[in-house]
């Protein structure tokens, strides 16, 4: 999963933690001393981020050893060791933190995204991400998404067409907005459109979308629109999906079901790290 | 509440979100449209982060207005509007995710803060937050904590002295490693200890430590060490206190109570943006 | 065409071109004094980049005016002055050699890019641009096309999916690679695949490939191949089109030309900045 | 040739076309497959760029190897191969773009500077570059220019000084120009000035200029600048000289020619990456 | 002594000193040449920063070996060697002024800290730093005042609470300006007051400081103030104390002094390269 | 005098500084109140910094207004008032220990200069600075020498050629390493080359050096070195020149004399910032 950039990132993490200085384990712990410890997990849940973990440790100090246990989308019950560490104790207590707040994080979306995913298993429903993750970790969170079972949305406003209700005014209409879209876009990409009414979709049918997108329907209108549409486009059902029961939103028939609240609320996996005597 | 810093969080946010491009807008929109619209909390809870909203856009695009109506630490109902923007159409649709997906995020940290501080209220315990933050954005994520009526911990491994159970290993006992602190890190920090058992409290008070956290104990427990202590040292109980009754550790007589659970469990606060027809 | 991070960019531009500072400049030139000055098309062409021109003496120096004469996109003929400059002459001198580097380059792209769209008038197909420019100058050589007529392929390898000859050995076949494609990225992409026979054409087709992308073949295998796929996907010509008759190209019915040449083989458009008596 | 600061540009050019990820090579090539494919030039050219084409490689996976044929400055036929590679597939890929973008462009640079030298091999005159190059690039473009044979005039407004026609407006004559630099800029620098006519030149050289640079002069009033300067001052002849006879041009005499268009006007050599089947 | 964003320094620090390229090294060494040589002080002195030294020429090439032969902390005699280097001669030419300008400048300010510890020994007196260092220095000067045998006082304005005139004055008096900080700032940081007068000693004592700094303060008031005191809080002689006689101060039975001039008047020690021949 | 870069300098040392926030201003000064204050001289000296000093503060909080009552250059006496401020207190509180560092650094620097320069005043030798300069700060330092009077030596290893003994080694004596500079540098720079006998002088001049750099020479040594030189070269004294009496040195009739103490041992001129009442 590693991806260039993520250096940079950690590195501000580690900074952000360390500050000038871990003056308690300077002063506690002895240069050379050596430590061993293991990472465990103390919930149950599907664990996600096990090069990052790594990658905290190599980037502070390349002597620490991180050996992973189990890879990334395992699913392990509560006391299950995740990763062995060992080297310089001062280089494992100034980087655990960062390290735990990432894996924990990550951790905690793939298993929300796993739960989401088993809800709707045997629809074709696919469980899909927003853009409203953490500024900062879009593409870590993204991968924990994938991580656990989902797909991914666009990354960023480049690369996928959203024509929400603001631009379908400014533009003055759906296939208004689709035409200036197909004239100016790169053809690489889809037109997705979001409607809320039977007119709408027939209007964005009409102009062309590739994707419609059903905001904040009722199960019975999701129904209607799926069966209205009928395949001429791909169906993604929207809002709220977070408190919504997958389940019955599934069964409408609409291939893609997006969840904002997939990154935007977020409970931590519980992970800890224990040393050895 | 601003920091220099945040500007570069604000720009690598908007830059991550808008990528090379928002194509969508861009194709939609003309380039000198202008729009007005409000931001709405669409649940209760307490603002946080108005200075970050308005900055999102002004280093978007200087010539966008942000009026806010509430300041940071306001307590909104359903449907309140926090903000009006007007300004031109593109900036104000490029703009959107970054600004809402931090003030949604810092009002959820602020309003569960807000309301651990209502469970304690009458007792002298103090709420407080940890370093289990999301990487990049601590002091944002602190600063919620204090608009929610918390404290902030130590920022960093510099500006705090905390002794755990790892250290208290590696230099050879507590005393030990309050020795070795008390000559190596600055004059100007307190040293605190955490504690699991009696014995220790006794040893962390004889090497005079200024703060004793109780790790995990149970009420009696705490009750327990808050009498021994006596006024000696300050007490803050720590360990899963997201989890329990907050106002039965309060009561025990504790002076801070920390809660990772603060910034590393988060529902974001539901705000969106409506433009006007 | 203002993009974030513009500023970065031009800001490293100027610090490589002023290094430790304009010491002829500072050592001839009196700290206050002020000229004004214009700048001149040197040959006919296709002005484009007048923003960044204004903006690198914009960051230099506050004070100092550019007030552009055309807009980008205008035609412009030899001896037509794009704009006039007036402010402090040590900041004009200083920047003078950034803005024209970045501003005549644009206008080469630009004026190319609108020599090849003239070539295919009156045909359907689009001209675009590919991935082969010049590092650290990608948003603004796109730009450029764009300006000159043409259209954006995509601008990085995450906002579009081509599958080349080397995915397709690695896949195993055209149709397992498209398969996993499909299973894998956004469903907000399309799907190109880049083809040298008929039977790959077949196979793209089975496939559902949305586009394909003839690979350097000859005019009549060019004509056989939009006639093969017969409106059931986009067709792209690619493969040296710098160096072929683009009219021949556009006859043979494809929908887009990409060209590489358009931004790796350029010829700067010749501006000058003189300085009023 | 390598240079501190050459990483940081690589990495922003991988950044800048991977973006969020390589989407089709991640969804197409097996995580472990590995590749190994040859660079061939596929027309004649001097080689330049070898390092970064190797360093581009290094920086997104030390595991991949490449193996020069090459070292810069060598001509090779169409269809020499110039390297070879092996190791992860999608990390070939990925980092494919951006290092053929890089090595064609400062190879046809390097290619257009050799036959430039070419040109006036035999005489005294040596090719320089200029300023004109692409913002970002000047150290490798510079480089490019030494590797086919050039010189490099100086880098940037700080190691060198050359007195143009705005700076003698505005300091009141070449003479009060030439005095003010030295009595400001570092006696380690030569001073260079620019001149239109004989009575400038005899005016520079009253002044005790180091370089004389004759702007745009027709070939018989060149020849008698250099007469008159009669190695008082070293000579260059510079403007548009990327469309001059260069032979004619050295003929005169001159000690230097610089000539913008050797990077402000590149025609990138043609080079490509091929997998073994 | 390594500490995370170094690297980032030392990168900046050998950018500025290369500028484009060392074009005397370059010009007259073969590009594989090596050499050796031996780092060597010029004078008596404490030794700082043998880790930089080392790290300067790792960042600009990981060939080049640096071998101490001394560790920081350790006096040595005029003519001591204190390191060797072999390895590419470029290389270490290059990187020579960088390393020698920061371990010269660190070994200074060690020297002069340990000068100072000397002469209040015996005495309980701790000889502590400022924030009076050089901009962009602050972690390195205050490593080498604690090599010197100093200790550390706060390293910027979020790790220490110090309440000066100004402060005072705004917040309407000690025991205000006391009250506000306690309610406000981490529990974890001692609260230190700066006094001028015995009133506010009297002050600062009953609002609960924990250091009360006398600032200026003649060798007889400020032992009337030690006594005063009496062990209440920690005391903190400061102002000027660079020119002072500080036994005297110490005698006066202060337990800390704090003094700018360790870091803001510094004299470098006399530190060279010289190769084998 | 201000620079480009400058603004990414400041705003790193105020980050130093701050740190996550000044504590002990944010709690006792209310969010909204307003200072005024005068920055005074509390010893005489050359002003140095005074763009600096407002940048400061400018960057911090561009609503703090800060009026200078000098230029840089100017000699003041001890108490002297250099600078008014006025604006919001917390922003001057934070702001004050940054600016002072740099002020009362570059004042150090050019009162240092400015004495070295009276020394020699009445001969032609000029006082020049050397690369011994704090990592990161030499365009602020080069500028105070330059402020002081003196003028400046190369920047960096680009601006300037200097043949030092492992040069000259290491290509096999003065006239290879001269013959090797000026095939390969840029024609703009001259060659100086350092020496430590008359041999050398001689080789030097016959390799047709154009600055000869008299190395550790005693005084008659400089003098028959000067006479042999005769005009043909540029004379420049150089080591431990800051324990050298330069008048003496000044009169053996050399040009230049380069000091690196000027920048590696400085002494902070003492300037206070003190609010009205």
């Amino acid at each position: 999963m590693y991806h260039l950039g993520h250096d940079e990132f950690i590195k501000r993490a580690l900074d952000e933690d360390i500050g000038t200085g871990d003056i308690t384990t300077i002063s506690c712990i002895p240069e050379n001393a050596v430590s061993r410890g293991v990472f465990k997990a103390k919930e149950p849940g599907l664990i996600c981020g096990m090069d990052i973990l790594i990658r905290v440790f190599t980037l502070l100090d390349p002597s620490v050893v991180v050996t992973p246990f189990v890879t990334d989308g395992t699913y392990v019950e509560r006391g299950a060791v995740i990763a062995e560490i060992s080297g310089n104790s001062r280089s494992i207590l100034s980087g655990e933190r960062v390290a735990l707040n990432l894996v924990q994080r990550l951790s905690g979306i793939a298993t929300r995204t796993f739960e989401a995913v088993k809800q709707v298993s045997g629809t074709k429903a696919v469980i899909v991400d927003t853009r409203k993750t953490t500024p900062g970790l879009r593409v870590l969170e993204k991968y924990a998404v994938k991580t656990g079972g989902g797909r991914n949305h666009r990354f960023n406003l480049a690369d996928g067409v959203l024509i929400k209700d603001n631009h379908i005014k400014a533009a003055g209409g759906i296939r208004e907005a689709v035409v200036a879209v197909r004239k100016t876009a790169p053809h690489t990409l889809k037109i997705e459109v979001e409607v809320e009414t039977m007119e709408q979709i027939d209007e964005a049918l009409a102009a062309g979308a590739d994707i419609i997108m059903l905001d904040n329907m009722g199960l019975e209108e999701m129904a209607a629109a799926v069966k209205r549409i009928n395949g001429r486009a791909l169906v993604e059902a929207s809002g709220n999906m977070g408190e919504r029961n997958l389940r019955e939103v599934a069964e409408t028939g609409v291939d893609f079901i997006s969840i904002g609240a997939l990154t935007h609320t977020v409970k931590a996996l519980d992970i800890s790290l224990k040393f050895f005597e």
